[in-house]
């Protein structure tokens, strides 16, 4: 199975394409958009990138990271709505889609649901077996989030979106 | 000149219609979403309405009203989702986007920022010479925004979204 994992943003989103089986990577990186551009081009900008991401790579299932907002963030409602253009371009496509709490992806990962970011990067590059850890961190988040998926039995959690 | 305004929202989107030339109502209403639909399947569903909202009425431009959170509201995330998608929408269809704040909006319809939900309401049914205030209060909204773009001059401010 092929799974897409994605770290939603709108200056950058991270992806990562796993092959579950053996857990290979079969790529990575960012869509980004530039700072000067009116929102709802850069909107458009993430939405023709994901169309191609899943034409490229076909991948089964796909893993989003949840946002959470506790504290007042003015990044929330732009990050969302990139996301939520994420979500869309994807669910046009497939109907696999599945989203996953920070703490979800650290605890599938590392064990411990508080661990620290470099942790979670060092598993990702450990479990994937590359030689260093990814750059940049979305990227390496998204393959986090993949990887997370893989290793939860979806049957068991409820984490379709 | 045709306007379509949009009060964003994944439960209730609100849109209304308004020839400019004389402040004429074409047409108002909601957009809703099943609340046990999954959350890529509402997206689609608001995504698919706006579609034909668009050329169905075939507006010159779109007015957006923009999201603040200032405290912590559960709706955050979920709203400003819908919001990428209302934007993505018009935007893979049209040019012509535009935003205002709550405030400009109030200040645009009733010459004060901090008036109530009621007066604002109370200056759609009178501009646009209605015998009541449109229900729902999403719909009012979405004439509300559409009402402040059309007496808002562009060239003058930067409401491009």
């Amino acid at each position: 199975m092929r799974v897409l994992g994605i770290d939603p943003g709108y200056n950058i989103v991270g992806f990562g394409v796993v092959e579950s089986n053996g857990n290979k990577v079969i790529d990575y990186g960012v869509i980004t958009t530039p700072k000067n551009m009116p929102m709802s081009e850069r909107l458009k900008v993430i939405f023709d990138a994901t169309n191609e991401l899943i034409d490229n790579f076909q991948p089964d299932e796909v893993a989003f990271e949840e946002l959470f907002f506790n504290n007042n963030q003015k990044t929330a409602v732009p990050v969302a709505q990139a996301r939520g253009v994420l979500l869309l371009a994807c669910k046009l496509k497939m109907d696999n889609l599945y989203e996953y709490t920070p703490l979800q992806i650290k605890q599938a990962l590392t064990g411990v649901g508080r661990a620290e970011k470099k942790q979670v990067q060092y598993m990702v590059k450990s479990i994937l077996g590359l030689e260093s850890i990814p750059r940049p961190d979305d990227a390496a988040d998204a393959l986090a989030v993949a990887l997370c998926h893989i290793q939860t039995n979806s049957v068991l959690t409820d984490n379709r979106v």
